[in-house]
């Protein structure tokens, strides 16, 4: 089992191709906070993003560069020297690096997106991996659309990847199209006509628009890759990627199958909640692995359908994935050093002196509040001070009313202040169709915004109406079309949807004039 | 491609499997709403309940069997005589009926649930399938938990149960733990070693804990396998069951198989939103075929991301879903005709005069406050009026009032009708620790409900603020731990939370004594 020939490595792409996910756009500092936390989860390697995309991207990449000790980080570059090079300055500070290039060999992707006869493509292909590996001594190549491409073609630039110094290829089922016998049989393939290919890992990137990118990913590692790309939640483009928890749960209950991770699966659960809270990329109940229901036999709902003998229904262990058995709650007379030794158990192990103290202060509040705080809701007060901890906002909310009622008019009083100049107060009143409506109406007009609202969701964090409320907004810029996400959470989901909409236009004038571009965008494939 | 032996027949438990789900609990009219939904799907079978369960499911298979013409409707029911005989009751309106029975035969389960020998259980599942199909012309066998049993034991089971009449043999993973290669495997051997396989179809079950379901149930009917159990949006127990609409697209979109269904795939989109609505049960953005985002490049939002080829990226085509192209939205001045129309677009084929009346007036309310009406608005409002034509409420909400905000204490005022008499006029007032708490609260204390809420949560219907929100709630019953669910749209979402706290008490008063059996409950099966 220890057989190092039998070890798939887990290289995360929550960042990148998670990112890509609409409206699943993070800032830099939250990109920081998930990679630290895939660190303690133990993936192998890290892809940080698309450094030539954006200034927020490259500086995203830059700084996990920089801070994250442990995984592989890795960045995406299209097959262009100017890209390679952007992603290879983005890398520098890290200690493992690795660098992602690639270029589409199906004869649509050609023909179509990239206009490249495949002469072309294969001399690019070579010549960047070249390149690539004067500048980093790790680099991956995916030759995109795979499971389109015309075989033979595809072993001749495998093989030439690998000749020129690629360390790894990525097989990548991008448009989600194949089976898994279909995808094992590749995979295979690769391994029987590619002369070269003990040179390089096998890895495999397979898309969900058929909900089986984990069975193709599963095919692939059965068939002889050793790397598989994924992203926690499934999340990614359209119907997203492999789920990192899927595949690793499976080698771990299957292992006979031989194969293993070095994933720490306790890690599971907590980085799961971390991903869905900032991307607002909520996870189904019945989601395998990490829904809410995964574990529940009619959780505590039906005791009577509960069976003594776990094993006769359960195949995995709840603790294995990070699901605590039930611990005695926090209240208001818990101190200090309870809370923070509780939140390491959960996996917060950095906090600083004055976050703790924030932290500690909207524990107490709540725990005023409600009868017992339990660690769903300490995750939600922590996930959300480090989240404050953003570049200092341009609005800061001061005072919100509200009344609304069946008979009356939805009426929202908001008074802000201008963080650009701290003497300047703005407040005023509005009428809306609802509460919400009322305040949002009321904050876009006193910070000139022009944006339009396309989400809306509020989640209890808890059982109990009288528990946090967790409001994810998201808003478009009318005019450059970026999209913002701001979340709080507040007992109060009024105060919350306040504070959430005003979150998210902080960013957008943070943030108004960055436009990221799509690695897949067709007309950018120009050097 | 019309060879039927080459059909895969669609067997749906949404309403059995699915409503297995923690909290998804359905009334009689809800089931009978999504089965006539299931009808315009055009799905083979479906299965309506386990009428041995409680009296609500005695009550729904039957009106469904009355109502629901197409598809043959199908009742679970232990090896047990007075479950058979319970379920063929429940079924004696329906044309085309089917008996659905089960007994495990792992040694797991035999050993720890039945306490039953080998010997034990293979004279049972005979017996019970000879005296089934004294009932009716169609019975289906099941030996649960397949995957864990003896080859060798399970052959003779089959084989038992098809000499004795039974039509179609239901192969289950019941802890969803086998993979794709093995399942194949499974269903290859079964048609090699059961003499008489040929006198029956093969059906498949798979659970989704691993995250293969889908795949499980593609490579069983590759490998022989003609009839898939499954439910809309993949629900079910634990992380649920194979997803209808991945399957069916699947062999859709890969029609090189060589298989096909009857599946009208036009309908999967309004089916997939119905069940949810009814449900709450979310359906992630990342969820293949049905998610938000699964057929959406960076859906609207980066416009730049975009190809000009759509085959480049996209294998399915959003209209074969039910995604429809851009319809004019309807407005203030749009007439009750038009809105007809469109509801009948949208599968809305029988509305009553009354109940069009009731959606035309809350259509113009709506029209009037926000922009546009776009088609999910009206499929919120046309789910909400059929769910509303339930059996008399106890309590009639007459008015709410709200104040909330940064300084204050949230207060909520509530006025309500006691429907048991109709003088009875309730009011008080209560502060919470936010509004929703308040209203909550308050209408606790008025209808002295012992209950405890274990979910609230709210989402827009459309993109806009001013849009409906969608609030979907869950309570417990502190007692009897049944537990029940409301939710109601609006665009103000506190009334709309009222009102969906209400809806969850009456159906609280509704139902307040049924529990139901759960299937695979170990202590039931003595008959």
């Amino acid at each position: 089992m220890s057989d190092k020939n039998n070890k798939v490595y887990i290289f995360d792409t929550t960042l990148r191709d998670g990112e890509q996910s609409p409206g699943a756009t993070m800032n830099p500092q939250e990109k920081l906070e998930i990679a630290r936390q895939l660190a303690l989860l133990n993936v192998d390697v890290i892809e940080a993003g698309f450094p030539v995309s954006s200034k927020g991207d490259f500086e995203a990449v830059r700084t996990i560069a920089a801070e994250v000790q442990g995984p592989t980080i890795c960045a995406l570059a299209r097959a262009i020297e100017s890209d390679i090079k952007i992603a290879a300055d983005a890398l520098e500070p890290a200690s493992k690096k690795r660098l992602h290039t690639f270029i589409a060999t199906s004869p649509i992707h050609m023909e179509h997106k990239l206009k490249m006869s495949p002469a072309e493509v294969l001399k690019r292909a070579g010549d960047m991996v070249k390149y690539a590996r004067t500048l980093v001594d790790e680099v991956e190549f995916s030759p995109e659309d795979a499971g389109r491409s015309d075989k033979n073609f595809l072993y001749e630039v495998i093989e030439l990847a690998i000749a020129n110094g690629a360390t790894s290829i990525n097989i990548p089922d991008t448009v989600g199209y194949t089976t898994p016998m279909e995808f094992g049989q590749l995979i295979k393939d690769i391994k029987l006509n590619v002369p070269n290919i003990d040179q390089a890992i096998i890895s495999v990137h397979c898309h969900n628009d058929l909900g089986l990118a984990t069975a193709n990913s599963l095919a692939a590692v059965v068939n002889g890759a050793r790397q598989v790309e994924c992203t926690i939640n499934g999340i990614g483009e359209r119907a997203g990627n492999a789920s990192l928890e899927e595949l690793v749960m499976i080698l771990k209950t299957r292992h006979d199958l031989g194969l293993f991770t070095d994933i720490n699966s306790k890690q599971i659960i907590r980085t799961s909640k971390l991903v869905s809270n900032i991307t607002g990329m909520f996870v189904q109940p019945n989601k395998a692995i990490v829904g809410a229901n995964a574990f529940a036999h009619e959780s505590g709902i039906h005791q009577d359908g509960m069976l003594k003998n776990n094993k006769t229904y359960e195949i995995m262990n709840p603790e294995d994935i990070g699901l605590l058995a039930t611990q005695i709650p926090l209240g208001p007379r818990s101190g200090k050093h309870a809370l923070k030794s509780r939140l390491e158990q959960l996996g917060f192990q950095n906090i600083k002196e004055d976050d703790l103290k924030n932290i500690y202060e909207r524990f107490i509040r709540l725990a005023d509040k409600k009868k017992r705080v339990d660690d769903r809701d300490l995750v939600s007060l922590a996930t959300n001070q480090s989240l404050a901890n953003e570049s200092a906002a341009t609005f800061e909310l001061v005072h919100v009313q509200v009344t609304c009622g069946s008979g009356g008019l939805p009426t929202a009083s908001v008074m802000l202040r201008d963080q650009r100049d701290k003497t300047n107060i703005l407040k005023g009143a509005e009428l809306g169709t609802g509460p919400v409506d009322a305040i949002c109406k009321c904050i876009r007009r006193l910070t000139k915004a022009e944006c339009t609202l396309i989400e809306f969701s509020v989640k209890s964090v808890t059982e109990g109406i009288d528990s946090l409320g967790e409001v994810f907004i998201r808003i478009q810029d009318d005019l450059q079309k970026g999209v913002y996400s701001g979340h709080a959470a507040k007992t109060d989901i009024i105060l919350a949807s306040a504070q959430a909409y005003l979150n998210a236009i902080n960013r957008y004038y943070e943030r108004k004039d960055t436009i990221k571009l799509n690695p897949q965008a067709a007309e950018a494939l120009t050097p």
